[in-house]
Order: structure tokens, then C-alpha cells, then sequence
């Protein structure tokens, strides 16, 4: 078992506090030299976006190198299957702030991108909104925007929102993007268009029954039987 | 200038009327054949599955090969970036029945996938619902299911639907899983639940304005500066 | 069982006799789409130099593509394995012109290449001798040169040679730059150096236990246990 | 710059002794972290055989990871080139023992393989014995064998032979095979055979024109322009 970081910002910041971490591709090939033939990677994704598709790509590099690891099996991020969406939906529903009246809303803030992949945001805010139709999803790189949002919280005339990251950790975008006290977090201008807000900073991996789901990727690819076509 | 078929069922069908069609590996080889070196091929899949995946797959083994072609390009289905959903989301709003009523619905059939690619449809549904929260969209063999639209009409009372292909052409699946007399299609299911339906058999690429969409994507990748990591 | 021509050139000139030819990856592109899993594609190569890696290559990149072709397994050309080698001299060696006299040589020509599979030549040129030090190989485009040739044949005072093609057909190389008139042919050139040229205009493929080499490694493959790591 | 084993024993038997020696994956795993974008690799295999193939595809799959190295070069064994073998055979030539006389034999051992790579030992023995037909070329694993070695010698009525190894080290084969007290070394089935045997036990890269033929080609990968189709 073997822990590796994609990010080579956080990988250099971390070596620079004296934490030596592996990318993917050192851990691979470390784990090739010592003999390991077959290996599952769980990548921590939220979305099958550019960053767990670099992740796939480069590991499965590995499969197909002389003399080492025959079989590399990457495992789905947080959403992929539809059954994901409907997982996280139902988690998010229970993990809902105690102290939340009917009437104010949620907005969880994913990260977005320009990938294709940005479709699991809209996607996730479709299910969310068919079991409470006060749960919002905005991005902060794709769509939807924190603009489309502060639209339909003033038209739905929303006072009070509990803001969530819809991230794995609460990092840098969950403190300063969604909570910070720059003019343009989103604290600050849903704040300013009269809607009071209430940051929560736990990312989803806090949630053990979001976490078992990662989790449980890692089991299907683990017990995954050896097909021909498939390594 | 070339056609191809990907579905080799379609292919031999075909072939069986007289009509030889290629094969889009066999159009790439007869283009290297006749000496290309770039070629653009569009998909013109709805969305990103799997279908897309082993098309764009098998198109770019050809970019590889010895001398043969040296940059292959794929073209993005109907649906990949956030703005084709917009795009679509504006159309369909455009060619709703025009003597369809306020209250009354209208029920999208996607295909439906169980590749992460399904996350298109509740996403797609996310966006029209924003526009008209009486448009659903539901697929054949992905998610959301008739089941789930059903219930959704029932828990609204509507009283009338709309049925529309939300594929490329209004096919064997429009004919028959949403307008055919079968018990199990979709026409079949709903008037049963006592609703009123009206199928419309007219595929996406009948309206010009979505059919635009698919010939910008070729648009986009035919004019693409040569990128020496995105050949 | 299908013929497809490597060459463009040759390609193109018998489609302007009417006659079709195709491509290895036209044709591999229509065993795909006729159904064919298991493909074995057989080289006509001398070598394995620059050409027979093109056709690896290519051929090997259909065994990747999806809903295609699982296995393509390429035969050695005919000379790969250290025994091909041995099995060539022997056969050369009963084929040497009967009315050669000893102290009269024979040239063999090769085609040559600057890819490292060159050294074939010389690798061929040291079995033969170890035979018969009278026969010689030499090659159009690579090493040993008819320079080279010429001075060995002087060397050892040489009045007479055969020249052979030591290619799979006679075709342009030996009828002109081996056979010729032209005053840079290898006859031309010998012949002012005082000695007498009879060509043979006969290609390696025409002699039975020869074109069996090829054969051979055709069942090689054909017959191979399929192995996960060797499809 | 950096050094990496491309064998697994070396490297572990090393790590026993506390040397921690990369594997070329570990090295270039390690270089796309640092950040580096174009790599040129050595190898110091001495033909192109299975071991110099596994480096080179092993490499190469770094190139198209995303996110790292864009450009990896692998450099040619010592013998890839018409020229290398040339150079070699000039530069053994110079390096033939002082005190050897013309009547006395010259035995080179190569590794040798069941790889095609194999052909450079006879085209290495073809160039040898055009400038000494008294130097000999035999492989442990491949051909020619010692028999063969042998039986030729023996046909020279040769008296003594200088034995060297053909290999970038005299490491245990030369010390062993070559010129262990084992029935089975090449010096006691000589001797047997009742030929004096003087083992030289130095490795091809301690001569200083022939390590200068690896540097010179890692100097050809280094210069060489960028061309996208050799990336």
C-alpha cells in the first residue's frame, strides 16, 4: 500500500516542509522494481476530469512495460457511475446542516472545468434538486457559476445559504474562494446581494459514507476478475 | 470528403441492400492509402461514451502509424463542453410543439449509457428545467429511467406529454422503445398512467440549429493550429 | 487469406493497370470489419530493417482498436533468427550455378539500409564464407559496398563472377543497378575491372527451399499458443 | 545526468551492499518530477538485443505521459550502425594483444541471444576476419558457439588463443564462462582440445576508442533537432 500525490505543487511544498511524497509514476516505478506484477490505483477524484484522466493515462503506461507490472487498474473517482450520483445525493441529503430551515438553501462549491467532465456539476445538481430543490451546485472554474447561483437564490428570494465545498478536502478553494474575505468569494457576493451565509469547512472525504464510496471503487477494481482485454 | 458508418449491424444491413459503406478504420486507411496526412473525423455521437471513446481510440492508433497519417483529430460529440449543453438547451426551447400547453410536458429520450458519459442526460435535464421545469429527459438503458419520469409527471399531474427523440435520428429506438404500440414502450407505460402522449419522430440532427452545433465542433478541431502535443 | 502490397509506389502503378491492391492496413482494416479476431500477418522481407518495422508497427496498432482485431501476430522476414541464417547458406549453397568453377565467385546482391538490420548482410556474407570463401554479399544501399566487393575480388585475382539478387524477386534492382547496362551497374563496374559478369535474374523467393523459410515462419505464428503478454 | 541499472539483480544485489541504484523507470519517474521536458537516454547494451529493446520501450512510454517528459531519446547500443561495426573492428584491431603472433589466435566472446540482435556477432566475425582471418567471434548464449569456435580452430591447426570478452564489462561471464577452471569454460574446453588459452580479462568499455563509440551516440541523440514525427 503506498500513498502517492498527482499535484506537484503540493508534492514540491510538502518536500520543502521535508515530506518526501511519490507522484504516481515514482510509486509505479518503484513498485515495477520491486516485483509487484499486478497494481490497483484509487485515484481521489471528485471527476472523471483532465486530472484523473492524466492520472490513467500515465499509469497505464506502466501495464505495458517490459519486464514489469503486467496488470494496472485505475479505479473511478467519487462520480462516474450514475449510482455514484444517486450515492453522494443521498450522503449530501443527510449531511445537510442540522440548524438548516426549509427555506434556506445549500450551495455545495465544486471545483469545474473546461472538461467535459464538467457535466457530473450539473448532473449532481439535478439529482440534489429533485430530492430539495434548495440545494444548489456552482463551480468555481466551469459551470454552473456563482453568478447563475446568486441568480436563482434572488429569484427563489433564498435570505440565508450554508455554504459547502463539493471537494474532497476543505483546502485553498473551500478557505478563500468559498469563505474568504476577499470581495470575490463567494462569501462576500452573495453577502453583498443581502443573502447571509454560513461556511461549513469539511470536505466530502470527512463523510465516511462519501469516503466509502472511493472506497468501494477500489474494492470493484480490486476484485475486478483478470480479463484479456481489460488490464 | 468521406462517410463512415461505426455500427457494423448498419454496415452489413446496408451492404445487404447494395449500399458498401466503410468502416471508419477503413476510410482512415484508404485516406492514408491515397496519401493524407491530416484528417479531421467528426463523431456525430450525442455524447461521450463509449461509442465516442472507441472511435476516438481507433482513429488515433492511425495517427501513429509509419508513414501514414500524421495528425487525427476527433471532433466532440453533440454534448462535451458546458456551452454545447447551453446551445442545446436554447434549441429545444426553440422547437418545443407549438401548440403545446404551459402544463403540459415534454419527455426527451436519450439512449442512455452505463459509461460515466450517462451524466450528460440528468445534465441535460438540469439546464432545460432550468428553463421550463416541465421538460424531462429520460433514456433507454441509462439513467434517469421511464420509471423515474413517470413518477415525476404523476407527482405533477400532468395530464399530456410530448415524446421526443433526443438522439441523432428519430430511429429504431424513437419507432418503436418511444412511440410503438409494445406494452413496455414508453407511449405504451404513460398512457397507462393515464397520460396523454404525442410522439414527435424527428431526430436532432433534423434541426438545423443543433445540427450547427456538431458541424462547429468540426469547425473547431479543422481550424486548430497544429499542436505538437495534440496531433 | 488476403495479399496486400507494403509498397505505395508498386500500389499505385498496378491501380493504374486496373489493378487493386490494398494496403496491410486497408486490408487489415476489412478483416476488422468482416469479423476476423485473429489475424497473422506474414512479412515478405529480407530483413528486419526499417520497412518490416513499419508493417509491425501498423499491423500491431490493430490489435489495440476497439471491437477489432485481438491478436495480430507478425512473421519474422527471412532472415531474423541466428537459423534462418544457417538455413539460407545451406540453400544457397545448392543453388550456386552448376557450371561455376571454384576459383570463380559469386556476388550475391542485398538491397542494404542505414537501419541496423544492415547487418545482416555481413552476418549472411560470414556464413557463406565459412561455406565457400569465394561467395560474397554485397548491397545497393548500405554496407559492404560493390567498393568493397570489387577490391576483395581483385585481391584474390578473381577472373569470373555470378551475380545473384539476393532479394526476394529480381526485379528493378537486379535487372538495372546488378544486371545493367548503365555504366554504375555492379556488371558494368566488375567488367572494367577486368573480370566477366553473368547475371542470374532469379529472386531468392523462386527457389522452393527458400520461399519455405517464409512459409515457416508463417506457421510459427500461426501455430503459437496465444499468451497474454505476446498477442 | 544520472545512472540507472537496467538490471534487477544488479540493483538488488547493490542495495545489499547499501547502494541504492535507480532503475531507468525510477530515474525518469524522478526526472518528470523535478520538471525536466527532454531526456536522452544511454544505453550501454552492446547490440540491439531484447535487453537494449525493453530499455527503449520502457523510455519511450514516458514520452507521451501527461504532464512530464516530452521528449525522450534512447542512444544506440555500441553496435547498431554499418560505422559502429567498423569502428569496433578497428579499435579491437588496435587493441590485439602485443606479444601475439599471426598464427596465434584471437577469440572474442560475445553474450548472444535468441534476439534477431544476435546477426551482429557473425557481421562483427565477418568485418574481424576481413582485416585477420586468425580473430574469431563467439557467444555464451547465441552463435557462433564454442564448437563451432572450436572446430574452426582446430581446422587452422591454431596452437594458442588469446581469449577476450566482447562485452562492456568483464564481469562474471569473462571471469566464468571465458576463463573459469570449469569444465565448461571456453579456456578448459580449448585446452582440452590442446590449445594454449591466454584469458585477457578486460571489458570493451575500458578501451578508450571504443567507449568513445557509446558517448558519440549519446552526442547524436543530444544534437539532434527536434522533428515531430522522432520525438
Amino acid at each position: 500500500m503506498c500513498w502517492a500525490y498527482t499535484s506537484r505543487i503540493i508534492r514540491h511544498k510538502l518536500a520543502r516542509e521535508g515530506k518526501q511524497l511519490d507522484s504516481p509514476e515514482m510509486a509505479l516505478a518503484k513498485m515495477m522494481d520491486v516485483g509487484f506484477k499486478s497494481v490497483a490505483v484509487q485515484s481521489l477524484h471528485t471527476i472523471p476530469g483532465e486530472e484523473y484522466h492524466d492520472l490513467y493515462r500515465n499509469a497505464k503506461r506502466f501495464a505495458r512495460m517490459a519486464g514489469g507490472l503486467y496488470r494496472v487498474r485505475i479505479g473511478d473517482p467519487l462520480l462516474a457511475k450514475n449510482e455514484d450520483l444517486i450515492r453522494v445525493t443521498e450522503a449530501i441529503i443527510r449531511h445537510l446542516p442540522k440548524q438548516r430551515k426549509k427555506n434556506e438553501a445549500v450551495v455545495l462549491m465544486g471545483h469545474g472545468t473546461e472538461h467535459a467532465a464538467n457535466a457530473f456539476y450539473p448532473a449532481m445538481a439535478y439529482y440534489l434538486q429533485r430530492r430539495d430543490p434548495n440545494i444548489f451546485v456552482g463551480t468555481v472554474e466551469g459551470a454552473p457559476t456563482i453568478k447563475d447561483i446568486k441568480a436563482a437564490l434572488l429569484a427563489k428570494k433564498i435570505k440565508k445559504v450554508y455554504l459547502m465545498p463539493f471537494m474532497s478536502v476543505a483546502g485553498d478553494h473551500a478557505r478563500n474562494d468559498m469563505a474568504g474575505d476577499e470581495k470575490d468569494s463567494w462569501k462576500s457576493i452573495l453577502t453583498l446581494a443581502g443573502i447571509t451565509c454560513v461556511p461549513i469547512l469539511k470536505g466530502m472525504a470527512s463523510y465516511d459514507d462519501i469516503a466509502d464510496i472511493w472506497v468501494d471503487h477500489l474494492k470493484t477494481i480490486y476484485t475486478q476478475k483478470y480479463h484479456k482485454d481489460k488490464r
